[in-house]
């Protein structure tokens, strides 16, 4: 049995609240068990210098902790001056995770920022963000198509992400911090609603894992990554019908 | 008639949802109007090196604005490597405040760490930091007692915030980001429930204010202030209830 | 009795010496007591970028403090690489300030920094400042307006600051360092010669004060700008004469 | 044909030189092609505050590029007052990797650290320091055991990476950074002699990559790495016969 | 003849007045020429990490400029964040300077902390810092004498320093800005009263100089410095005459 | 005797390497005894802001140290986020040296960085850094004749450098780490092959030398620099006839 009692394959209850930050040009608010994201998507009319006049897009991400979403206090970053390698990590993940969705070309000269602050931590935080900055990212392009600055959505399907792990219980699907902080081998996948492949991380912590472990490990992403698209799918349907 | 079309003397709606950041001590999610701060209190068994071996206590805050919380988004602090010199005045401000109505002697030697993080962001966003992190630091003092580790809460009373203006209305009440954007003198009060002052910032926009519109502006700051303290008392209350 | 034989409406010496930075288009020395600043004004003929095209100009200030300015050696803020959160809300004080009595459309579009540098500290020094920082404004002015830059001085009467207190002997005005450090109230008013308000900054340290005694604290403050006016008069007259 | 003319599944020329830098406990001047890293590895009698008193010890690396290892000169690092994400993150997956295989109880409180410095970049440098450090923390490993710190030498077999990825020939082994620049999934093997899987990081460019794709490239990397645990072997005999 | 109207072997009016930072140890307010240097001692009952235990004193140096020392106004390195290069290579100098003539054994495990600032710069500010700096030290050495924590005053002789170089003139003395920013070599000189030689830095700016010119500015500096030993002699004199 | 066995005036072992960095359009492995130096040499069609428009080019170097070059680690500058003073020290005199032979208006509006980062230190890593980066300056500028960018090679003959010093066995030449360590002066010389003095740095470290010993350390270095000219001839020979 999990701590959480859950099945090895059970995926903890996932929620997505979307217009939670009212300037943003889209945003969403996702809740998978005690974890929470709030992730908003802002467009400006300008793209990076290395891209300038040169037709395409970008998008691009940055991720950020509130101190206390955690159980004890971390430190501020911003007080500290310096994000950790942790955060540009994930931050730098979030990114190329939805550009792997995004046609930037057809996006054309703009850049679409996510920013997804976690407001409360219950491990699989990175995998929330991505799931969640889908959905903003959803949104804002939804927005430029109404005020017909794109004509159409530039997205090639849905991006998702779910964290799996082996832990005494075996490969199980969708770590909470509890499972996070002592399974042998934790693995972040990015997955596509067309079944594509979009980043694997897979981390041995104490001892090296089989490959045979590994494709049970795919195996249940494949399935969590179910119940997320569902998921932003229903958010985006309640969103636009609002 | 205000933007809002609010009457001088009138507040914005203001509510307080406590319990919001599952792992603080204390937490206080507090809207006023478009105004949204996420307040959590967290205790530490230590001092800062200047108190240490002193037998008293310390309150601090910190301060932060999520990106997008504003039309445009703002760039990260985190990111820039630094807090702004906006951010550092504030978080002086909210600590100073809180500080003057505790009892860091009766506290004993610990420390609780206010966190302000605006959501959403509509003008008067020190204030409700300060109004809301009040709630917040209460919650955290009042498990302190259940626990038995303080005997008594060590708080001499309650403190909030608001901001008045001079405006093309004239003295205006809790000025919302339109307001604020254009006022000729933007004032913050702190005031306690016994009728103190804690602080008073007034700073004049474009020109000098007279001796008669501060005062204007400081009594509508004590009626505002009455409203403040009831919501405060209502949070307080339900939580406890809980 | 005050702890400096003051009675307790009783200014330092103030003394304004102008000139003694050979390079600055403005400079004043002033003294208040033990206190003493160097406020240089330098010209530019540029703008921040949020002000380009925009016909109008600005004023700003930088505020430091010698290492050893202070009792005891405080540490060089260029060697520990950032300000004090206490600097910046200092300099931006005085920028606030001194922008409170210069009309900027008049100036046009260039650029004046006030920095204001700290030789010795006895308590005041944002105050005195201020006061001395308008010195080297309007010497740099009147310098533009001599060179036929300018038709008029740009300047809206004179601006200086002060701090008032409550202490064990009351309300007092001009607080040296030992009373500073023991006030109940701290509060710094900066007034205009025009009798306007510019900017209130009223602190409790320990416990809340009352309505009654900030009244106090603004007369003896009203009362104490009136020297420190009469001080920039002789010093710009003194000046503009040699 | 691939641009180097390789088959699909050709590693470049691998050869390891111990003993470059001359003070080091342990160091690995490493060649894949074009790709050149100076592994070190540095003993410290102490461990990072988290594992004080704990009985393990710690192993930890940094990474760098000389500012013209590359084709155009890139900033230093040093000069910039900060690393990249991309360095963090490679830095942090070196000593993930390098744990993976030391027993870190039986190491005992004391730290290494690998510095992994690249001298000219040809594409694989985080593989290719995977490698090397491997070989400077064995060199200095045994080191230790001859000065009978240690008994035995704590670690858990080999490890080594390789990058492998999809190119218009298809899934090739050990991509250049002409391949790496225009490959569609760019994936990093971390494996160990004994046939198990340390870290996998895959990452799709343009569009997703199938379960299919995916499997032909952990093939290759087993085969890849087979060829540096040969390296890494010759290297230590060859170092410990001398 | 010189831009200053000076003869090539006349130093400019040199003036040393103690006791203008009041809360120094020792201070010595520097003016050669048009340059002014603030010099303050400070004394702390403790060393730096590298030096505990070992029953040796530590003397070391900070340097900075105001912003507008000098003809067009400087950024401030605390609000850039960081000390230039030029600034660290200065406090380098002027703490190895005063070393080389300060008995650290004999000072015992206490820190002297000399800070050098700039309020008015016409060449040579880093000779007037260390000719200043020596005055202070040797003021906070005469104070910890009289109040018998010392027995004798830890000093090898006086250390001043002077720059010549070489102009249209030829070989000159004493440089000041308008010479240094056109001279063809600038050389720096610290010598000792007794004759000896502390520091010598010697850079050629557009072309190599030869040895006998080099030798013509070392001799100019000799009588150079004879100039500032007998003003530091008569500013000690005076000052422990009061 | 010397430590390494060496007679007073004898240079260690000199070797120059060229087209170790694969990347640079010039580059040199200088070893000097145990001091191992790469140095290349990056072409920028740009100069900085302070030359554009002037129709005159810049030459300019930065100096690091991999972490392991030393006997105990040191920190790498990249991970604490700064610069020591002594690397920016030592990258201005490097750029001073090189500048002072180049003809800066004959190579028009480019840029030339060089870029010394030391795998090995054994004392005197400044001089080698400057004799190896004047070898990699004259490939880079070589090349640019070659290529008939420039029509000649705008160098005004060679520079080297050399550290003499004083130690228990007298003044001698090259001093090696040990030897630097103890002694009582040490001098750095920047020489050109047509006998003119670059830069001179001579610091006493424990005691002031005097006169005579010094000119005995300026005989040496100009004796030394003759080898150092030596092996850069041959390694440009060599390197343009392959």
């Amino acid at each position: 049995m999990r701590p959480s009692g859950r099945v090895f394959d059970a995926m903890r209850p996932v929620t997505i609240e979307t217009g939670f930050a009212r300037h943003a040009e889209g945003s969403a608010l996702i809740r998978v068990g005690g974890t929470e994201v709030l992730c908003t998507a802002s467009i400006e009319q300008r793209v990076p210098p290395f891209l300038k006049g040169k037709g395409t897009g970008w998008v691009t991400a940055e991720y950020g902790m509130l101190p206390r979403a955690t159980h004890t206090r971390g430190s501020r970053e911003a007080a500290k001056g310096k994000q950790s390698g942790r955060t540009q990590e994930i931050q730098r993940l979030i990114g190329r995770s939805l550009r792997a969705v995004t046609d930037l070309v057809a996006l054309g000269e703009m850049s679409i920022t996510l920013d997804c602050d976690v407001l409360n931590a219950d491990g699989g935080t990175r995998c929330a963000s991505i799931t969640g900055a889908w959905v903003a990212l959803r949104l804002a392009l939804g927005k430029l198509q109404r005020e017909r600055v794109l004509k159409t959505i530039p997205l090639i399907g849905q991006v998702a992400a779910v964290s799996c792990g082996l832990t005494a219980e075996g490969a199980v699907l969708d770590l909470d911090y509890v499972e996070d902080s002592s399974a042998a081998a934790d693995t972040n996948f990015v997955l596509t609603s067309e079944g594509g492949i979009v980043e694997i991380q897979g981390t041995a912590e104490d001892k090296p894992f089989s490959e045979e472990e590994f494709f049970k490990l795919l195996a249940l992403a494949k399935q969590g990554t179910q119940v997320l698209f569902a998921a932003q799918d229903a958010a985006i349907k309640a969103a636009e019908a609002a």
